[in-house]
């Protein structure tokens, strides 16, 4: 990630850096988003905040195997074990941006479209922050509530991260919101331009073909696993920027587009995935994209009480932080 | 379970036995309910079938830690290991009433509402057809659109094992259905007497007591588990047959009841619960009491992977298939 | 698998379609292998299927860590997880063919002797029907007596995805049925051709070298992984068609030819193996093949209780399921 | 737990309850203790603190199977399942005293000598501010610092519940501070009266006599497992009252004083222990009873990671605090 | 225990001692049965050995889950956390007779027949030195070949606990050598009196009560759970000790005898069983039998990773090597 | 590993070679690194032994989660998996050299100061037999005392096998010894030549840096995994044997150099590591090394249940056998 911030800003107060693992072990202290302070979204210090890290404690679109409602929880714990600086470039996010964990987005486990609005809700609260929001989620039906929020002036890119479109129209007889609609309703919504949008490490067996079928009539750009495979990350992420352009653009990321080998502990998945390795090269090469938000889904603790799969959500929460601290989003803030 | 039912009826036809361990091991071949024979409600075999098993595979009302939804399928594989006769008794069930597995209940994971309508619609046909169901769960909120299909006709009796009397108002600013609250619905809609209702082995930290005020303001009995330990087992179960009578009654089963020692996998666990010995011993109390149906909810596997719940969760719904083999309402049915 | 099958059958009944998870949810229902209706092999319906799907709910050959005897019913549950469409090319194989689930066949788990002919028996009532088999372990034991039943007429070519070569001659003092000998015995009995036999991704600590030494002087050909990576997979497997070739061939992938970072429940693991990208890959270039019949066995549930690699096990039997829908066996079925 | 306080004090300001699961479900937000705010000890709003719940993540003191350092971190995590009142008293502790979470002790794993000051400064500090509290480990050493922070001014009287006496001179040639070893140091220290020393549920497998054979010596009453059977709890209880007495008094239990049925995920496990509901009877009969403090330690969760234990733990440190939030020591407070 | 040896015998040499934890942490050095000597039975130390434990790594009779053969790995892992003094007497068995590990007995995974011929020959050995076999199972065949060794010279008595008679007489169409027939055989082949049989804890569903019918014709006696909780067990007990006698006897524990909440890793588990603090009572009444030898079997590893059910089993173990070291056949050894 | 030793030495004595799974299963007997037997470092039978297996059972310099010290235990429990041949060469170390496991080195969990000197201790006695250590850990502060005692005669090259550079120089206020600073300590003291150190595999979020800073100034060479990727695995190896040269050096591999999809038993795992695959090839591109022993750490056995840590880590200790066994070092020993 070098190069993508030749002048950077004044470090921000020492209050929104995290615990360091020299003074307090990473296994000790109430467990906060990489150790950031807690900041309510309506108390006076959340002026301060530049970046703020939420969780969304909630599954209600699930279809499958539900639990991604403790994925805040347990990322949350395992993002304890990371430190200050990128692996890659020495990158200190913390001293581009004042980041803060915001606590967890409010939901109503039995009431689905009620949540949809509380979610909505608070974005809108922290859009009108001009706080660029890092969210953990959660089911994918999330990120469309979300957007609802983060989109209310015009539609945006989106670079989406999965093993499944999610661009399905209904379940169970005509359900329109569920983890496998949210960018179907978002899209009809005006809420992200197709023409924007591009899927990576799309797989798994087909239902029938409808939603492939939709978003390219849309034109969505759709790069399967195989297509990945055979053309290398690299190349491939120059297309996803190229795709994107340098509108403002939100970043969605599955953990579901990682193999189960890496990432067991997920509702829905599927076998022949992205390793982290990969993973973790596609996200670097996104540096200095005009990005106005991001999120990490899916993330289901009961399937994976040994928390490794919450680890690699934790570290490439991480990488999506660095994503954000060195967006012009950012520094249009202050404008 | 001896004498309550001095004259058995002709056996069943042999379509209606499980399979026996004796020719397949019990690992073996798919898994149905007691390895019973699986029968479509719409078929003409259902018009045989006295007694049906069924999954609720549902768990939308779950307020806390969901995974219930996969309870009636790891109920289904470690029935498997059920022999035909009853431990103490040495009772047939098999040889009482015709037995099958009728499986799984139309759900929508991801719309509440619709799964109660879908629910009630259910088990009304399972009431047309004069057959006494048994049901796995899913979560405690499902008795109650099983209720409104089988007191359609009036109120009827509650035996209610639990460690939560599930008699609150609403959750989360006025939700009114959640696996909380069933058995609140049950009684404002005259589904369920209640001064025929005992709660038995409740415990666990309190909100604020109103379920509780309104429970005896109803006229419900709640035993404490306190109580159950002071006056012994066999006493509180003589005071629940009582409450009980002889009028129709149903018996709903929470397998949180029991201690998480002896049923960890399960959503909302309370310390200081019953022994399976001691459940045992209740249960078989019940012998010859005029149920109508009964349902055992609350097993959660991803709490539970390695099953051991779901073995104890198997076994007591064998204890609850003996009682509804000598049940008055199975006799009745003829009439 | 493009271009494999241009002139389609016309479709099969629906009866032999799975139940979409758009209209029952996936952990939904009891488990049948990808959905499919349960057919028994003596009764009327068998006679329209034309792939049948089997378990072999058996370990008796098992000289290390047992347990696969479970893997069936693991394999059939998670299986529900598959929708009816490959990933790759969208072809559906209930198109092509009449597929079902034909149950477990019967074993003796305390008498190797009497399972190993109890197994051929079955097999050939299947053989007889002209239903191509696609059978679910098991030990890899279980090969040898489904070989003995379909290389009845002739010896068979073998693909055999594996970290073992099991062609040794005897264990603990003699004894010649293990699950370290079935191919060892099937060359010897004529049951395969030696020099239509490819093993792929053998590797793992030696004992001392005499299988891999009887293998190459029946002219066995061994790829080991190292080839494997050396090559490209593409190569491997070009080599490999043509070493099967366009007689009938009988296709076996023992789950441990995966890493076990992929594929953890297994009896006898051995690091440094395939992933499933290139698992899948290797099968997809075997479409068109004639395969007259395929197994995924070792699949063992007690070393991997989350179930993760019976979803591997499950979306690879998927992959055969697809190769098993193309083969030339199966339209000379007709003949 | 009734009539302990008769005359309840003016509630304390709505800041000190915990967040309520009707608002905001249990699983979601940031965890700490009982849902309590966070309160630094150095802060001014420590001011207002009555009784503080602290971690001490540590487990230097462990001679066996290390974790106990991850105790607190999931003690928080499963105490956000608790509800604010008394199962069986409907009493409310928040009611009666301003509690809060302090945070975790300062603490260095790799330096065992400097940890235990870091715990003595800490607790001085706690102290200081008349705040009573109540600790959770971490390993049975930490009760050394604490003690010699807490009885400062004189020995106190221990409630002692555990499996094991911790009374040895040394381990491994001489070392003299393990969790083998933490009342041999207090009572030889005079931090602890041996004679209003009670030691609770001891069992298991002995070296060589020699730490019970010195307790004796000094006064400490040893009641092992058979005699609490043999006795009765309420027995037992009455006779631990009267030892003792009015003054002063430390509690501590260790999780395994209960059966490894009920609390696996512990170093130390001894079968044949005591049941939670006996434990909470236990621990009822001591209410009114002049506690200084009270800590609950030796929850390990790497042995139990689905967090059972920490639940029992969790669900005991809420009787604990009950019984702080009556001891005549937190009025004397005001004094 | 107290009370049974007056005068304790010359202490053996020090050779034959556990490791101490407080010179090597328990968790350390590599892993022997009580951390005893590792002794080959054909070595020259032998003939100084009194008490041989032994594993037997064997589930080949197992018609259910297998896993039994991992037991006494498993079983000498956790024997490590054992310390030498009998908890409640403080007895020190190995100041009474001089206890080695003898390894594990020879067998065969796919062999049933050639294994119990292995065993008994080794038993053999083992008798002709005049040793006491202490046996960890491995499945409950085992048994039966034991005695075929050690009752050569006559039938001996049987003190029998567990959830099931194994006095079935053939499964699986007339396979007659399963876990679940060790004592039918045994009784028909004069290896043990059917009238000093007493078997204890037996529950759960029955398949046809023909094993039930056949032993008490036979003048078994079977003590059902539901008696023992009815009498109390030192009632129970009492009797056990009457039919035993005085003449030699056998004792044989299933760990299935314990409840699944006390020992879930096991192939059979029935609800409703022993706690281990009954069973520890039990066991403990038996001090001063005439012991020939003892076993535990059936924990089976895989259905316990976490070694609950091992420890468990191993602080069982010690009871049994206490009451050998007590045993009048030890003393009569030397005549 | 092919032509490294064209002159096999005679065979060593039988008594030096694994037990064979085709005689006793695999998971049968007493467990010991590679089915090897024990030896006593000071009995006569030592004098034979040319390479030694021993275990370091501790884990006192984690500063993060523990339950390194469990690792000597599993890692001889799964290297029992074994067979004696290498995978790829056919190589039999057991016919190059007398291989013998040597226990666990005595170690004190409660003191750290007092275990590095014992470490080293037996560490002197090791190399004064002239035997070639292969040691299993325990946390990465063992390597520092081990070379405290191999290196006494000058210092030596390092190959470092990691995701972390272990060259911090303190943690928690000024403590030096932790796993994290072994090497600073090393190079501090003279024990390996900066100039000859490589380090391999290095990621992770950093803290500040220092490590890598102070590392470059020695003249150490880190090459992180980004560059690995980037370069091959052959490429780098062949830089790293330039680095070593023909002088005496050790090889360290910690296990968290892996990725955590491969080996989650560990306490600092870290994303985006090696696969096995690679490690494999890399460390057999180093045969022909003058190593003087090597060490393999952090298998932390808590975190892994299931073992399938330990089967990599075993898996591994087995490549690093046959690298000692074709050693310079060990051919020099005679001299």
């Amino acid at each position: 990630m070098p190069d993508t911030s030749p002048a950077a800003p004044p470090a921000p107060a020492p209050a929104f850096r995290p615990v360091s693992a020299f003074d307090v072990p990473r296994y000790a202290g109430p467990a906060s988003f990489m150790r950031l302070p807690l900041v309510d979204i309506d108390a006076a210090a959340a002026a301060a905040v530049e970046i703020g890290i939420l969780g969304v404690p909630w599954d209600g679109g699930t279809t499958n195997r539900p639990g991604a409602r403790h994925g805040p929880r347990q990322l949350r714990d395992l993002s304890c074990m990371l430190r200050p600086l990128h692996p890659a470039t020495g990158d200190d996010p913390y001293a581009r941006a004042a980041v803060a964990d915001l606590g967890d987005v409010p939901v109503n486990p039995a009431d689905l479209m009620d949540t949809l609005q509380r979610i909505t809700g608070f974005y809108e609260r922290v859009k009108r922050r001009g706080i660029l929001p890092l969210s953990a989620g959660g089911d994918h039906l999330m990120s469309y509530p979300i957007l609802k929020a983060l989109a209310a002036d015009g539609p945006v890119g989106l670079i989406h991260f999965d093993a499944h479109t999610d661009l399905f129209h209904d379940y169970f007889g005509g359900f329109r919101y569920t983890h496998g609609t949210p960018f179907r309703r978002a899209i009809e919504e005006g809420l992200v331009d197709p023409k924007r949008v591009v899927q990576i490490g799309i797989r798994g067996t087909m239902y029938d073909g409808s939603d492939v079928a939709w978003g390219l009539a849309q034109g969505v750009r759709i790069i399967r696993i195989e297509e990945c495979e055979a053309r290398g990350m690299d190349d491939v992420m120059a297309e996803a920027r190229a795709i994107a352009g340098t509108a403002p653009t939100y970043l969605t990321f599955d953990i579901d587009c990682l193999d189960p080998a890496f990432a067991p502990g997920t509702g829905t998945p599927e076998i022949g995935g992205l390793t982290t390795r990969e993973a973790q090269r596609m996200l670097r090469a996104l540096a200095g994209l005009n990005l106005i938000g991001a999120d990490l889904v899916e993330v289901s603790p009961p399937f994976d009480p040994a928390g490794g799969t919450a680890w690699v959500g934790a570290s490439l929460m991480f990488e999506l932080l660095c994503l954000l601290a060195v967006s012009p989003a950012l520094r249009g803030r202050a404008g």
